[in-house]
């Protein structure tokens, strides 16, 4: 066992997330980036002034759609670490369940607001005035109130129509804001909804004063570029800010954030490991990922990043659910390199296949050797490490060895390692020592037959090739 | 326990992915949709002759790109079963690691040609000679040929110029090409490279009659809009295919292809699960939930889509991970749904949260009636099942009581059965029966004073909102 595996911190492997593979892993030392991150691409998009890729603000909604989540239940004391984590976390608005929703739902929104937190603290309540003036009477700082404006939810659910929908608006909004409390309007299922109708209701709400309007994909039907279109159209009728929220039924709801941002949206809700209705909304960590490739300084500067693991952890543990194996950034191979091709480059420059940098988050970068894909770079680094010095053409010979058990067995780490050992052993004391101890029998036969098999075939396929090149060319496009 | 629970084919919780937490709920019967999915939004891009939405090709790259994630040891065995599996889906292509890799490596390849399958096999080789010879040797219908081209690659990986990648390329294109098989050429991290060597190297390859050309994100740093732009500019230059393959680092992997698709690509790279190096590219099962939202007709008259769960759960066994809790369509509350306003309208009408028809895959619909968050819709709904018969009042008592509950304890459905069928007794015999039974003298301490409260509470809340209509009003945005 390489000491090094266990004095360094492990990405995910200790958390039990790697189901007992840790052994096949080592972690390469973080190095300088000689180009950032968020510079690399010739590609970013040509400076816009509509974006606010930038300059956005995150309300955290794991207190409320994430409270939709089949699994969750939050008490009290739940709520208050979920809040606390979010806070140290620096997201700019925690939204909670409608105090309208429970008589518990109304003393827990009292509570949180009277924890002092540095994130303005939001409710997410029905377009009515009974819910409002709940709200309002619990301390938050604001809320975000919504309707379905969409036909289905207009025939299926609340069945009001679009007049109807507008006079309650102006209504709540006005009332609210007679509070001094902030405000947020949103329509439900905006992308079903109709686009003349969404465009006079938000016009109208705009000239009262309405603090943001929201975008809401609720059921995850939309696209990225009608994402953009629709934000970019509704940035030209309203003067105030542009809340966005984006279902992921079908897996663009990162994406989505994105491209709202970039048609001018302000604001981005997220939950933690996105959990919410069905498979849920944009994720805290995912859209992490997503924005500190678009910028990077922004990022760093506003949100205590490093805090991300403990609050996706805290979150996973309390609904009962855990981290994805293929987790943004905090899945345990999130930054786990293993074609011999890419392990090379990895060790000579990490950007050039890691556009996130691993350190950013505290995480570690990984590169795996145990594998029939494993390239003799990688080979190479690891005999360093192991504190061997041999010539390249014995690393390219000892790298044949490995790859050739690779494909007889599954090995580990720990047998590379001793391949790597007996082969240098070998050299120095001029022996012919196996290069792996323990084999069964049938193992042995294999890599014996193998071996010789690959000699054979290695004659025969240059045979083949220089008939070939002599042969007339077959079929053409 | 309600026994059509039983009866009932469920969505993931007796496979073990629910925590436990089946019996909270409930399948709905699957109803006919009025308005078909693919029909339901008024936002559907308008017609567009660059878009290929409706005519994509799936090149299926788990035994490559898969075969790269840190877990994965696919033996002949192994990669016989997936291939077989992803033929019965339905797949246009499937792509396999290279011969080069490994002397095993090319004896599979060797094998799954010999299947017989509809689908065509691919392998992805380097861009050199001596690898494309081994290729066309093992009986593939095509070879993918790979190089990066970015000054990230060019200057840390293989270290070639931009002539010497052109004259390569032409070299092993003419080659393929003589003998009979279809060929794509690929830069790699296509999205930091330089967009005039891009243009140039790919209009060579268009020349000398290469079947398709790929933009890969090698790193996973691109985003939607990105793609339109860089697809749409090459669909300009060249008259042959254009294949994508996205990696999902910062969360775009799905929307990306989608993007890709509108600016005229053809073919989309997927793993199952999305495996791959880090946390993978565009997952199969993610690509059929955002392509059947765009273009059901088309997705369900191609693939096999029944078999996508099946698909899954073979792949990730084998390389011995839990499929995520949110995974798109198979995960376990892909179709459940809480909060109360949501349950009401999906027992009107599903599309109305639901842009996806579960048995379109042969999924399940649940609601989740367990929960603070209930309407008194989905217990009356609840209530029918169990062949209870109230008035609209009464189920909005007995919901006011569930949810009572339900802020002092987590509740299970089996509680919420309960209570109805405690609450119903009662009606019927004019009796004073306890709604729930074992509870524990503390909890009942608990919702006896919740009770208590909830009475004051809204007495005082009514005092309140009177006394606030009067006041002056506070300070204005």
């Amino acid at each position: 066992m390489c000491p090094s595996i266990e004095e360094t911190p492990t990405n995910g492997a200790a958390n039990g997330h790697t189901n007992g593979k840790a052994d096949e892993f080592t972690p390469i030392e973080a190095r300088p980036n000689p180009v950032p991150h968020h510079k690399s691409s010739p590609y970013q998009p040509v400076g816009d002034f509509l974006s606010n890729i930038s300059r956005f603000k995150i309300i955290e909604s794991t207190l409320r759609e994430g409270e939709q989540f089949a699994n969750a239940y939050f008490d009290l004391e739940a709520k208050i670490k979920i809040a606390k984590a979010l806070d140290e976390f620096g997201v700019d608005y925690i939204e909670l369940t409608s105090p309208a929703a429970s008589e518990q739902s109304r003393l827990d929104c009292e509570a949180i607001c009277k924890l002092g937190l540095k994130a303005k603290i939001l409710t997410h309540v029905r377009c009515n005035m009974e819910d409002a003036k709940i709200a309002v009477q619990t301390g938050v700082d604001g809320l975000d109130v919504v309707i379905g404006t969409s036909s289905f939810l207009r025939e299926h659910s609340h069945g009001k129509d679009m007049t109807y929908i507008k006079n309650a608006a102006l209504e709540v909004i006005q009332y609210v804001k007679s509070q001094g409390k902030e405000i947020r309007f949103s329509s439900e299922d905006s992308f079903r909804s109709d686009l003349v109708d969404l465009l006079s209701l938000y016009s109208a709400v705009d000239k009262v004063g309405v603090n943001r309007v929201g975008i809401a994909d609720t059921v995850g039907c939309a696209s990225p570029r009608q994402v953009y279109d629709l934000v970019r159209t509704l940035r030209g009728v309203v003067s105030c800010d542009i809340e966005t929220h984006f279902h992921n039924d079908s897996g663009c709801a990162i994406a989505n954030a994105y491209c709202a941002l970039e048609a001018g949206a302000t604001h981005i809700d997220t939950s933690v490991l996105g959990i919410g209705e069905r498979n849920g909304i944009t994720p805290l960590g995912g859209l992490m990922a997503r924005m500190i490739v678009a910028d990077r300084d922004y990022v760093m500067g506003k949100y205590n990043i490093k805090k991300l693991k403990e609050v996706e952890e805290l979150v996973a543990e309390m609904v009962e659910v855990n981290i994805p194996f293929n987790n943004y950034i905090t899945g345990f191979c999130a930054f786990t390199h293993k074609a011999g091709i890419h392990a090379k480059a990895i060790l000579n420059n990490p950007s050039t296949y890691e556009i996130i940098s691993p350190a950013d988050f505290g995480m570690s970068r990984y590169v795996h050797f145990a594998s029939r894909l494993t390239g003799w770079n990688a080979i190479k680094s690891r005999a360093d490490q192991l504190g061997y010095n041999m010539t390249d053409a014995q690393y390219k010979e000892v790298t044949a060895q490995i790859k050739l058990m690779a494909d007889v067995k599954k090995i580990t780490l720990d047998d590379t390692d001793a391949i790597i050992s007996a082969y240098h052993h070998n050299i120095v004391n001029g022996e012919k020592k196996p290069l792996l101890e323990g084999l069964s029998a049938e193992d042995q036969a294999k890599i014996d037959a193998a071996e010789q098999k690959l000699g054979t075939v290695k004659e025969k396929r240059q045979l083949d090739a220089e008939a070939a090149a002599d042969a007339p060319p077959a079929k053409k496009r």
